[in-house]
């Protein structure tokens, strides 16, 4: 038996066992591969081609499990793609009769790409789901938090006040993002129809034939064939690695804050350790990390491929396949990893609100500059923060304090200038105005 | 007197001395910090938060040509990015009463992310007027050349024929497809605005600002604060490095075309050897396929900044800003040396017609796999036509001829049958529909 | 019953059915992950650390094909490794009193890096293999065709001749080059043993347990625990990279001779296509440019992952593994694929004389110039000839024909100097000097 | 009067005004074309086939600051490579007589890949000298450090202890591995001469010139022209990409490490910020992490020209300069920026201390595993300090004091078994084992 998900992935955490490994196995592709032979045998009976008896055939015959995908793949090296083969297979697996209209016409790039197409399709529609179920997630987490006040970072360091809710608002922008490129790419992924060299020659020279091709594939029908004019690729490379940054965005914070030191987000569930018991790793985060950290690589190897030379590139085309199905699988995966990730995470604003107190008051130095500035000067007001900063640093006290001891400031309301909470800005209009996106 | 384009280019021929390296040089990008903020002064200006001589005196200030672009780099060191020297030079071009209105609660980032949208803002309009002229060439070359019989090339080989048309229908869907790509991202370009952390608190906490600042730059209002939300830098590094490889294919195919032994098609103006009198060197063509070589690893780097984590990151956010100079710059070079190469390409449609005759009428074993097949069955149609193919490669004659000695055949019009002319499929068609495309 | 290359490769010809790739699939990493545990456990016994009787039993057990390797592969999502997982099953197929001693003190990246870096290991020496195959046949080529003239071309254009030998040698010496590198590295890949943050804390603090884990697994003791110090992964990316583009540009001069119109080198065995009967593709050599397109972008990956933080990063490790996978087998096929392309290889020496007279005599233009030039100075040489080659191009004659109307030049001997055969320079030479090179 | 660092750099405040943009700008690649020139001159004198005043007079002519770099840049476009408009301007600067000797016999290519070599060698020795301060001041803060315990920190969470000199002892031989690896390649770069098809055909044919070549411009004799053999520059990026990552990881350490929360090490001399008076941000270590964003990108673009078809290929060697420039300026910055940090990085090992104690002695519990283990088993231990692990993060006390609560393990020595001090393995030996590498 063939095992559903045919490539392993022992390496691949991030994507093993999802439903975005099974959609692009060798076995995925190798039933695209026999939808696309079927689906031409059935355009070409519906623009009157070939009898629809053989369309029938063909179509019965295309189930990959009647297929020996390890003997295809060795017999593959000689054409440099699995076509040739495959059509030999095909063949023999339907009546003589029905022979002479298997691959009738066609060329071997027609298939893969068709192929191609369906399983990008196919692996998209998965990453929409899970992409769905993250924006759920985090509109949940963002208007849950609108109003929870925790330190902006900025290289590194406290800067101002800001609120969860805004970051999960941003978060969930970026998947939405996200969401709209994959849309689109999805929504214009075209059959590939042409003959060996795009002319249809073979096909009887009828672009009707392209038309009812594509929809019997389900898929967009192309301006023109596209054995070179690659875009179909170079707009799926954009929207994946565009998707694997989105989510890897959200994660490298989950990672950050959920250093032992900083503690304020948790996974629901972290991964143990083989040695230390007390350990919770943030497994998923991780996974998407790795995950944005190939995307653009391999997104930048299908870009380079725009560059296919003549009727068909010798090499240009063939470095498509692997990069491209690579991709898939890791934004399929840190995709189904995010959905996970997003519903369960632990939210510890008790934390958040410890952390903000770190500086002793400096999280809002900004505000204070400006407000004393009004009374003393602005450039006077940054010296002295500047000196009770270090002097903060030293444990000399807290900010606070420290101000309470000039005169010129005893009017003002330090308490309530110095709490963090007080300071968050348009952060919960912002959170609001950004949920508001569908 | 500051140079033009002080980017110099001494290495890169391929954008040195063009308005993209002009668009795109340390000066450009200084008055883009300058409009920036003079914007910002003027923005809160329109809302009331500054008075509108302090704008009106900001704005006069914001010259580039008043600064010393070479100091301000150096001074930059220190904090990591210019803003903070070029603030406190700004302010002392001012009148004392105004200077407490300038970059007043805005952040760094505010102000270089929204120069770098105004920098890719004018460095777009020059691409896509580029491809603007590139298209109305290859529209020309493609109608021109609707019929024009050429051989199609698969994995280096002849396979069968196909025209310059089609082919030149081809590049302009491509340069078609890039404008589209670069126009929609030029469209969307934002203003950015929030202060510290995103959250505008220094800024009033008025998200009205933010449209009045867009207004004044002549930007998109973003959703959201997008400091650490980098959508619009993923979405320049897809449409730039569409764009490369876009025109890198047909340079490619330039290349190609152009070779000693092919010579079908020749720049107007190559380019001179230093010792070689006869040499005529496809320097446009070279130039771009150099440009399509670099765009997809700069993406690359540009799609990795995603992943930025924080309210601002150390790191992601300056590695951005030379790869997408350097991005930008490669790709207005590439589509000003392709809006010179194609109205000045020289095609000769009488090398096509002999490089089709190359083969002695294989090129069309295709067809005549159909046609012989047809009268003696497919099979062994191929079988003999491969034996043909043999001896016409071992000089026994042309296939015609080779063909003419089998009685089967007798009645096939041989001659029209193994006129490359007549195998063109549906090229013709599909140029017409092609070149409908607005 | 596991298949020897579970991987599959259905989309990856160039590597599909190579011992490289049954070098890296998942049997074999997890084959090696065992052998890590084993290597271990001996390594502590030799130490004194733990029984002998351990030792031999779980030697005895780490056979991968006891193992359900989908089951792993599974449980790894968790842990975001398949070590915890793993560590479970080794334990539960040894008896009671030995499972204490199983991965007794080592971390999860302890074995997963030995494992690399045993698969690493296993894999370069195919690669070595292959490489060596390809020497032997590139200084027969070289060797044999010392002094075969043919066209040296700069871009795109004949420029002046060269020998097909000196271009044979300057394979081979790209071949010795990815020799060395590979060679150095493999060499040097080390052992890993640190535990949890690599200060052997939990091996008894013991740095002589490293030099007997490493002489029990065959590799190099490492001077330090490299967890986060990822020397290895990054040379390996190097030099696999390097031997990619070797082997490419090999590949990319055999795919242009390969031209229809230049044919002066052949594939072998070329690949046949799925419609056209005449057609022999160079499925090697496109390959091979397949690999080389892919590798540079997969070992940009790993050297992003030098920047490891912490004692193991969350994701630039674990971004490493499947990449690094891609990378080895990407050039394990492809040394395949040369070392089967390179004695096969077809050389056309009368087209190689045809393409010679192609441009009829203006490819010794640059001698003419200087021997013309010696007779009425340089730049009045330059001046004529640049003339005389539009004449020539015009089709007004050849360029000794030309030249002979000049009463100038009447006591030259045009003929001896506008034979290409007599301007090789030091091409023999150099090629004899290159074959030295062991 | 030409700047000194003629790029600008306002956008890369990585290496804006060092020296080694000094060394990489437009005027000193033009005095490396300029070196390259006249070192052939003098080379074709050392042979006999150019008079020495010749050579002393193209020696004395070949100064950069008599040359108009950007006339000469503008001029390029044309070629395609600024060499063809250099030699005019370089003859129109000497006598008459002196002509006819420049540049006499050599290709474009011979110029420019020779200077490229000229730049490499001026920027790697700035590398060099800045990668042996930055080794000095590890080697002293890892044996200041030696035995400084802080804690381990695996996928964002403490593990187990380790010492600060363990870590500085990494980052140092990352340094190390680093110098290694661009020494190897700094005395191995080689001068380029072959002539248009790299034959030595207008070059007397004579190898001894390139022998003569290489002393005068103090660069390695190459075994072979190299014009299609691009060895050396792949070799450069795969140093200089190792470099950057190497720099890279100590960078990210110390920003993880520079965090408000975490605070163990700071900057000396932190970047101030436009608004916030309190913040000290981590600069120097910032833009090192930018550089290593950009530099496995760029070194992949280099990796990729490998294959260069032909005798030179149209695209694959233009596209080589500006990311190799891009690459030697960005790693020259980032190793002057860390020969500047690591000197004046502050430690805090107070903080480290603190921070240890953040898990109330859970960073310990790999070691109790073993200890209880050998009491109750080793599974029963380690349920047990699940447990207890839950109840210390509830807050029910450290882990000492819930353990004292067990009366089997009263006899241990629980406050020295939980001491973090106690479990550093051999961190120390480690340590000084590594400080012996020369």
């Amino acid at each position: 038996m063939m095992p559903p998900y045919e490539e392993g992935g022992l390496l691949s955490p991030g994507w093993a066992g999802s439903q975005g490994a099974a959609a692009t196995s060798d076995l995925a592709y190798l039933q695209a591969l026999l939808d696309a032979e079927s689906a031409l045998t059935r355009a070409q009976s519906a623009v009157g081609d070939v009898p629809s008896t053989a369309a029938e055939a063909v179509t019965a015959a295309a189930r990959a499990d009647a297929f020996d995908v390890q003997a295809l793949t060795l017999r593959a090296r000689a054409a440099g793609n699995p076509v040739l083969a495959l059509v030999s297979e095909l063949k023999a697996s339907v009546a003589q009769e029905h022979r002479a209209f298997v691959h009738r016409g066609a060329t071997s790039q027609d298939i893969v790409d068709t192929a191609t197409m369906l399983v990008a399709a196919r692996c998209l529609d998965l990453v929409l789901a899970d992409l769905a179920r993250s924006e759920v997630a985090l509109a949940r987490l963002a208007a849950t938090h609108r109003d929870t006040v925790m330190a902006g970072r900025t290289l590194t360091q406290h800067a101002v006040p800001t609120t969860f809710g805004l970051k999960a608002a941003g978060w969930r922008s970026l998947v939405l993002d996200a969401r709209d490129r994959v849309q689109t790419v999805r929504s214009a992924l075209p059959a590939q129809l042409g003959g060996a060299a795009g002319t249809l020659a073979a096909l009887g020279g009828n672009p009707e034939l392209v038309a009812a091709f594509a929809r019997e594939t389900g898929l967009a029908e192309p301006p023109l064939p596209w054995h070179t004019l690659r875009t179909p690729i170079a707009d799926l490379a954009g929207a994946l690695a565009f998707t694997a940054g989105a989510l890897g965005k959200a994660a490298a914070d989950v990672l950050t804050l959920s250093r032992t030191e900083i503690a304020e987000v948790a996974e629901g569930a972290g991964g143990g350790s083989s040695a230390m018991p007390h350990k919770a790793n943030p497994v998923r985060a991780t996974l998407i990390a790795a995950a944005a950290r190939q995307a653009p690589a391999l997104a930048s190897i299908l870009y380079g491929s725009l560059v296919a030379e003549d009727e068909r590139p010798p090499g240009a085309w063939h470095a498509e396949w692997q990069p491209l199905r690579e991709l898939l699988r890791a934004v399929a995966g840190a995709a189904e990893n995010a959905a996970e990730l997003f519903p369960a995470l632990h939210i510890d604003t008790d934390a958040m609100r410890r952390n903000l107190d770190r500086t002793d008051g400096l999280i809002v130095s900004e505000r204070l500059t400006a407000e004393l500035g009004a009374i003393v000067g602005r450039d006077r007001a940054k010296q002295l923060l500047t000196t009770l900063a270090g002097r903060v640093r030293e444990g000399e006290g807290t900010l606070p304090q420290l101000l309470a001891e000039h005169p010129s400031f005893a009017t003002l309301p330090l308490d309530a200038l110095t709490d963090p909470a007080g300071y968050t800005g348009a952060a919960g209009l912002l959170t609001d105005r950004a949920l508001e996106r569908p």
